[in-house]
């Protein structure tokens, strides 16, 4: 198993070199031929897309995985379109950031560059394949996928595809490799390359993210768990709090920039409340809530202090009375996944104070979380929203994906 | 252990809250503040320095260690003139990176804010707790820092004097703190931190390095180690190459942007390996060539293949006789550690595509690799040089201790 996947690593390393050179014609017409590729193989992607189907209906795995799992032609194009969007991207390899010139006469450029090998541990989606090896491609990486067992033929008649695509266009089918085994030693190995990968990055649930960032030794990007909140201010309008409360909570409720916590200030939590329970009864939402809470909505459930901690991905809500913005962001702070935070409210004090102390990636005044998205703040793809500090924070596009280098022109420069 | 360590993490993290929010004025004036209390208790300071001394020299340390640790009044005022110069700096925090407003009219703005709790972990030198604390401070993070045993008593005795300062200031204490603890355990339990440490540093030599890369879930940033080739062109001018070769070599041979390979064109080598060897003679600087460099260096020691691999940080140089441009940057590729690389150069297709095809942080044409530094590159501070690609690369000034986060100002927007 270690020589294999040090195999991969060496292979994608190689192949690396001449993605960092590719133009951006050369990797945007590999992109539509991968895409063309994608379409002309459909019958034979959903054929071993049914294989994992029968395999996970008879494990007797949900309903949701499943649909999470299925292809269907409708989909397959949808993953080809989104190799097609890429094209019309800049390409942000070989972008100067920034030059100066020293005292002394050198010139110092800070360019952009592939990172080189970018690792992605994946669960049961098998479009994250085509996605990920077009951002990769896009911006001239090496990319090693490890999907999840359940989509696993899914995952290679895909990678198949897309590396017969780069080779008839000449390209080294190595920028894309997929790791053909089911063997979870293979990830734990992968974490450790560090002579190989430059940065790996789980997209997945919370188990599988705490798995790598735990036991990566490769520099690893933390995304997607998100434990957001609203606050709803004492001056907040009422009814944008619940149309944006709403739609935070019910739109999506499975995804990282859910809502999963209202807090509500008290002296208008007897006007806020019920009118928030009774729009969110149309979607049936439970709702967990604190004492304070209690007194105001009848048959609402307790909240536990796990329900704090919780990300629901459901239609659940835990609610809490709080008696200052001040106690608000303190349980925002002890609480929150540093994800996406918003505050509803009309004054320009508050806003100023919660955006400027509450610490997570995306801090909102008067919308919804649900934003905290690549294509909705308008970077034209994503590979993940990230939750760390280092490198990437909120939703990455395209340059999340990428490094930078100096390149110093001199005549002859010595140091003193 | 772990409850001290966690109690200095819970410490950390809630001066953070504080250090976030401070003005650039506060910044500045705390850093003042230090730079006095460092003058005004140089004695205490060079008391305590004495003891560490005395116990090193007991112990029969290297006379190079024992300069590193050493303070003199003159040392404490250098100190104190580096947070003095971090005053005049503009402070990166709340600059508004891009801003723009999109189709739906949310307003999103890219902000540079601190990353909250930084740890840096470095050696023998005392200097580095007083350099962290002011880089720390300027960028409104708070800073746990675990400094080596050997210069325990100068280092505490350094972030104690600075920490009275900031209390004496208003300002929160634990801005600053400091590892009391020579238990090596402590390091162990630090690198896990994660709900409290955004990022750790290691400051010190590739053993501290590797330790902190492998050991830690905490996110880090590689430091420092440079294995950095000088390529001599056929093209190159022979008294440039003589030049730059003769200054990245011993100008201070013990430090990461020093050079320690030679390669050479074998068109030019001829001319060339004598004319350097000539010069690097008078620092008695030792050859360990390749067989094609000793039939001309007769002298050479024979070059075995772990010299290739080697940092020396010493007046040692690995000298490679080389066919082509190709085969110079294969043999970066295969042994670069990707800090610090040269051409000399006269050709303008040799110098782009070494640029373009040389993988590390700083790639140079016609220059000397020791200018890989943060005040020779005009960040006026430095922390450290990174040799990763996550995050920052290169030498790092005050940005590399930020973060960034997303404020969006709607006015009720809700997603579709």
């Amino acid at each position: 198993m270690k020589d294999y996947m040090y195999r991969l690593g060496a292979n994608a390393k190689e192949a690396a070199k001449r993605g960092a050179l590719l133009s951006a014609d050369e990797k945007n017409g590999a992109l539509a031929a991968m895409a063309a590729a994608l379409r002309e193989n459909s019958a034979a992607i959903l054929a071993e897309n049914a294989k994992d189907l029968a395999d996970a209906e008879a494990k007797g795995v949900s309903a949701a995985l499943l649909d999470r799992l299925r292809l269907t032609e409708e989909r397959v194009d949808g993953m080809a379109a989104g190799l097609t969007e890429l094209i019309a991207l800049a390409d942000p390899i070989g972008e100067t950031i920034a030059q100066w010139k020293r005292p002394n006469g050198l010139e110092i450029a800070r360019k952009r560059v592939p990172f080189g090998v970018i690792a992605i541990i994946y669960e049961a989606r098998p479009n994250v394949t085509a996605d990920a090896a077009g951002l990769a491609l896009k911006t001239g990486n090496a990319l090693i996928l490890k999907g999840g067992s359940e989509a696993f033929r899914s995952n290679q008649a895909v990678a198949e595809t897309l590396r017969a695509a780069l080779k008839d266009r000449g390209l080294p089918e190595d920028l894309l490799q997929f790791v053909a085994t089911k063997d979870r030693e293979a990830v734990s190995i992968l974490l450790k390359m560090r002579e190989y990968v430059d940065v790996v990055i789980p997209r997945g649930g919370g188990g599988l993210i705490r798995f790598v960032v735990e036991n990566a030794s490769v520099p690893a990007i933390e995304t997607g768990v998100g434990n957001c909140h609203i606050y709803m201010d004492k001056s907040g309008d009422i009814d944008m709090g619940v149309d944006i409360l709403f739609n935070a909570k019910t739109q999506r409720p499975a995804v990282c920039n859910a809502a999963e916590t209202l807090l509500v200030h008290e002296d208008i939590a007897a006007d806020f409340l019920p009118r928030a329970a009774g729009k969110l009864a149309e979607k049936n939402v439970e709702i967990r809530g604190c004492e304070r809470t209690r007194a105001i909505l009848k048959d609402a459930v307790p909240a536990a202090e796990e329900d704090w901690e919780t990300e629901f991905l459901d239609y659940i809500l835990a609610v809490k009375v709080v008696s200052s913005l001040d106690e608000a962001m303190a349980h925002i702070a002890r609480y929150s996944s540093g994800h996406s935070e918003a505050i509803i409210t009309e004054s320009y004090s508050a806003a100023r104070r919660f955006t400027e102390t509450v610490d997570a990636a995306a801090v909102y005044v008067n919308a919804s979380t649900r934003f905290t998205d690549g294509n909705e703040f308008g970077f034209g793809a994503e590979i993940g929203i990230s939750t760390q500090k280092l490198h990437a924070r909120g939703p990455m596009g395209l340059n999340a994906l990428t490094t930078e280098k100096y390149v110093i022109h001199g005549t002859g420069q010595i140091r003193k």
